[in-house]
């Protein structure tokens, strides 16, 4: 069935007009003022709300089994909550075993990934490395449609990438087209100073922060920024939490090298005081890697969006419950590492970026979509408005208002960290390729409606 | 007539793809694949050429009165340049001396213009203040389209600004919704390092980059973005050509603050050895300020260019010819400054920007055109191919060469900075509004048919 | 009458030792163990205290005539409490007033120092710029031992220098052997913002840090700095307060340039927030130029101590009286600036400084005295412990306490900023030229024992 | 015998002045003017001369077992050249293999110098870890005089320290009170590097500097950082080569943190041209770790020394010859690493640093002998003129020369990399503890004469 959206204004990552929107098959098929409605088409009224491109979440961890636990939201309703928040894509990980094939891996998570309500994608994580992890690789680009690949610095004995690792994987990406994505903290620091906090008795989720300090996470993207460039790839770094690593990507940009950054509304807007309330939930809920920070680096990220120095907006929507968590009671390293927001992503960088004039409104487009489909070479097919890109779309009511909480929110998840918060600036639809998934508070996702979205070598065709 | 531009790649500043382009009444009219070409449109082939926004030089000085002479360029032989170098708009400057009202300077400007082939706009100096200044601001802004103001912090005794124009001029801008812009060399250093070369006897080319040293201008362009920032309006640096300036640049940006730079091809490329050359005629020929740089500073610009921290390309075309700079045979402080590259602009940012591998495709269009039409306000009607935008592109033949020569170019200047160099990457066709100016070698521009463009206040409507 | 110290540590800024002192005729005249007590030489015992050198406060105003009022310290009272603090040396300044000869008032200044207890010398300030300024410079440096000349950017339409100013008078320096010393604040910029604040009605004690905001120091203090560089002269910036000023000595210290900087106990320690105190009376107290600054700027300067790129620190003391700051109770443009430390410096900066691990004990004799005693060409005659220095040492007892308190201190102040605060390191006794002028709480000074210090020229001889 | 020098001006890291110096038993007995001459007292007429502490190079290898070769210059005729050049005093580099006791490997460095002409010292290396590792640094440190531990970050599949070996070793130190110092190039990517280049065929000295980029120093110099940071222990980092490496040292110091840095006069001299250089063996004679680097490179070392941000130099004196070096003909990896100038470091730090204007005299004592004292807690025994001290003293002759060459130095190396170079500024006496062995181009040294200096920990006793 058709769409046509009237009557709104069309806001983009440069642009703002208004013009009428003409969807069928999935697709845009026309943007124009006054636009004819076809017969049979469904139309939706955009009277005092902008029309922007479908939120693109460009990393998420839906159902992943990680330390002993399966992370709560599945595919179907992560997206369908990430949908009701905004957003019409994904980007998740698959995470191999040390040891385990990749193409193995690989098919594990699509299969799981079939229950997707919205469109998603996968980055493959280099977790160790042999010939076959090279070959892999080369079938992952070449067959299908993975242009990024993911390393953790930390999680000593478990998935960390030595150096060794790095560089191989990094030279392969260069080879076939791909972008390396990191993972920054220095695993091995982190490990030290676990073992030192729990052998002066510091159990708490008060450890979490105290071991993983910011020269751990400045060190670890420093290390990925040197060997990329000695290697003359670009990188991406996920979950920017530091001035320090800001700092890093700075000095690398200003040399001329491609990098990019990634940021969550978490990180921009919790401080790491979360880990000292009296509560021992409230303060577990927070623990997430890498954790939150004191002002100073958080107005540093901020600072990094406004510069361009930070390019996108991600949430590392990695559910535990708090059952879940209270694994680690007696150890803070046992606490399962995740949160979720893709619920409210959009909503707090355009109450807390637009309307604090932080961020412009295009900004708020390019750090929540646009940014991410160019980086991950979507572009224009999604994060656009334009006639022939996929009907992805979302209403934004830049005056409607919610207060977030647990009992409202569509996310499998038994806490919200932003519990109480009064956001203004929602949407209030969302069309996943020309379908109505979330109209006004109304959930109307389909289980299997997403599509795995093959996103293409950078390599000159 | 209308037209049609069929078999193109159109490149923006971030798209590349392919379609035609149906042009009518100035205007584009649509944008897709096959196109039906309407009876009586002109078809254009663009078989292995891409179609980009025309280019938007944002510093030209046309027929300038400056140091005792006139600039040779008129408004109709520059914007013919102009044209044939694959330029569709120019926005000059207006310059009152001291003690001239705004708007009688403003009238002289818009009636020198008139005979302009290509759409031009214009900066309005602001050289001294009283309260007819600040008068005439808004009457510039509210009637004449004029939406930024230009600010010399050089030229001692004529028309520098002191702290307090700029801190009043810049005050008024925000308050008008315009953007102030400024040359940034300390003209008291500046003055002072004159007559001490003098004295010493250097009388000769050389003395011009002596006594105009980098921390002249990284020191006014950090007192510019001082006062910007704690005034709270955003402010563009235009000619930036040391890595001084770029550090100031960067450090009031990574700070939050909105902040422009542009740069010239030439202090990109030309050495400051230049000034050095035996040929007095020769070193006198890149006489222009701010001068030509060492290797470090030109190495910065790039990078620049590259982080996104300089935003806009030019060229402060303002030709004289060398009888013109004899005037200073016996003393470099009366070489008339300017140089100009209007026509080699976008060829010499493609071969040194983008066939080296600095810059991509996209950025070249940003850099040309795009940015300049954001920062000032007239994007989409300028700087973009959509619909709706003015139909101002131009056919760029990536593997086309050209040997820059002043026998062969079209400006009214007796020497070129580049002679001999050979650029790979030529415009082709250039059509402003629709109409074909420019045509494989032919120059076909219409005196008069250009149109001043008025750019719109920032304020919110 | 001779004196020896024994059972002490001599603490220096690069040494600790056990060794006792002899001293005569002013002078130091042996230092080991076990020195031979000289009949009827004084014995005073060390023990448990280290041996320093006598502090040395570069930057004072006693009796400083300053908008309409004269501060409440005089050269005798001021030198008196200096003592009892510590020191035994300060730097004051001439401030000839626009038009007023430099000589006329360095003789204005050398009479009312007549008085001082402790050893005093003099910067001069250059306000206004003529040919008999150019020659008196030269008279004071070759005459009358003055080897630096200081110059206010900020207080327009009265003492500030402008740009021709700052430019001929560092030549001068550059030419005699001096350095030039600055006042870093933009005062125009400041001028504007305290006329924009009272037109808005903000007239209180808060529109002084918010008529002085950061911006206006890091724009003057990178002025003064590029000045410097392009005309190749050391410099040395007073008063340090912003993180902005700190990053422009850095920039130019990375680059190779001499660039020296001194703060104050007061910007380090005392919030902003001072400004905004319910009583009027505690918050025009803490007005003084520049103003206190937030936390961020704060730690920068403890930072840049510790990194070596403040070398010095001193107190601006300047006192006005509680009655005097309500000339400005309507307007707060008008209340005077100044305050006074002079007491507490040295045992503010033991007690925040090494106590707290930022300093080394040796980093605290670097930053109280020895440093100064090097820039200002002193050294070793002041700033040293070593045969042939004067007599100037203090005994510091690292674990004696102090409750700071107007009602104990010695300053002519009828406040003290650190009311109630009790610092650890205090000085049990001063010698001036091995006479006892404070011992163990007991003031002993004596009007007019203080000498006039003459600072050679730094041109090599 | 006991030795006095007159006439002489003595020259400190801050102090220059004439005085006579009595040295009697190896230590500076007085220091005066017209001191009275003992009998039997060896007189030094020091006329025209600095007398300066004996250099320290806290960076040798002699007789070094390193890639299947031994560095030929052994420590009597090392430390021999060194007291030519004006050194007393060596800090050499005890190497354990892997799985080697540390205590065993210490016992056989020690054995080996035995013959050492000069005063020595040791670094113990940390190239494996295990309990022993951890025991025999508490024994080194307590009972040998060992205060530092080095890392080498290169040398993969050698002696290359991986982060737990570093996180472990620093993380000791701390604990007992030494100093980790460490050679910062990444050792997998620099294996990677060196690969590629030979699978493209790139056999030559071209593939040393390739193989071994900025980066690969940035890299490790900001990982050691960090990690140090972290672990709250200050760091030395030896031989700095490149800007990136200065840049994350001043990071770390700009946010307080206790770091240092040497470097070298071969990188501060020596352009990375030099591999280019047609005769196979000149250009193999420049293979060192790190390589020598471009212009600006060089550039941001001397700025470095200029701001205090690098503290020392060293020679990393280490020949080998070019038979030894030939080892490599087919396979640059396999040449011998290593240079020698510890008979010109002082000479090539006086005509460069001092004589162009870059440094003070007094930085040079600083940079050549002063701060490698104090960083390593041997001031004011050694790097000092006091009281006390070692009579370890250097005649300077600001204005003597001499014409580096293989044929006159007393290096065992086959070619010297400053031949024909005239340097100004050359040792005409060098005393050890008081007796002669280098005067006026004799050498007179004695096997054995050398002490093995103890440094004790940092500890507050």
């Amino acid at each position: 069935m058709s769409v046509i959206i009237k009557n709104g204004q069309i806001l983009t990552h440069d642009e703002c007009y208004h013009a009428d929107i003409y969807c069928d098959q999935g697709v845009i098929q026309s943007i124009g003022n006054n636009l004819q409605v076809p017969k049979n088409s469904q139309i939706i009224d955009a009277s005092d709300q902008y029309i922007i491109p479908g939120g693109i979440d460009p990393h998420t961890h839906m159902e992943l089994p990680f330390m002993n636990a399966v992370s709560t939201e599945d595919f179907f309703s992560g997206t369908s909550a990430g949908l009701a928040g905004g957003n019409t894509m994904i980007i998740d990980f698959v995470i191999p075993k040390r040891g385990q094939p990749l193409m193995e891996a690989f098919h594990i998570w699509s299969d799981w990934a079939q229950k997707s309500a919205g469109d998603y994608s996968f980055h493959v994580a280099v977790t160790w490395w042999d010939k076959s992890v090279h070959a892999d690789m080369e079938t992952l680009v070449n067959e299908h449609g993975v242009n990024s690949f993911k390393h953790f610095m930390a999680y000593k004995d478990s998935i960390m990438a030595t150096d060794e690792i790095l560089i191989n994987s990094f030279s392969r990406c260069l080879e076939l087209g791909a972008i390396p994505t990191v993972h920054a903290e220095n695993g091995e620091l982190i490990a030290h100073l676990q073992q030192k906090l729990l052998a002066k008795g510091i159990t708490g989720p008060e450890g979490h922060p105290q071991s993983r300090p910011p020269e751990a996470e400045g060190e670890a993207a420093h290390r990925a920024l040197c060997i990329a460039k000695a290697l003359q790839t670009p990188v991406y770094l996920v979950h920017v939490s530091t001035a320090d690593a800001v700092d890093c990507i700075r000095y690398a940009r200003n040399q001329g090298h491609k990098v990019y950054g990634e940021c969550l509304p978490t990180h921009l807007l919790i401080d790491e005081s979360a880990y000292y309330q009296q509560d021992w939930y409230q303060a577990a809920a927070n623990v997430t890697s890498p954790p939150y920070r004191s002002e100073n680096h958080r107005q540093a990220l901020w600072n990094a969006l406004q510069s361009g120095d930070l390019q996108t907006t991600a949430t590392d929507h990695c559910c535990f419950c708090l059952e879940q968590k209270a694994a680690g009671k007696q150890d803070f390293t046992k606490i399962n590492n995740g949160t979720g927001c893709i619920e409210e992503r959009l909503s707090l960088m355009w109450d807390e970026g637009v309307r604090s004039g932080k961020l412009s409104k295009q900004d708020f487009v390019a750090l929540t979509s646009t940014n991410a489909a160019k980086i991950f070479n979507i572009y224009p097919r999604k994060g656009a408005i334009r006639v022939g890109s996929d009907a992805d779309l979302v209403l934004w009511d830049p005056e409607g208002t919610r207060t977030i909480s647990v009992k409202t929110h569509h996310q499998q998840l038994d806490f919200n960290l932003f519990e109480g918060k009064k956001v203004r600036g929602i949407p209030t639809h969302t069309l996943q390729r020309g379908r109505l998934a979330w109209k006004e508070g109304q959930l109307m996702t389909e289980r299997g409606f997403g599509r795995y979205i093959k996103r293409p070598s950078y390599r000159p065709q």
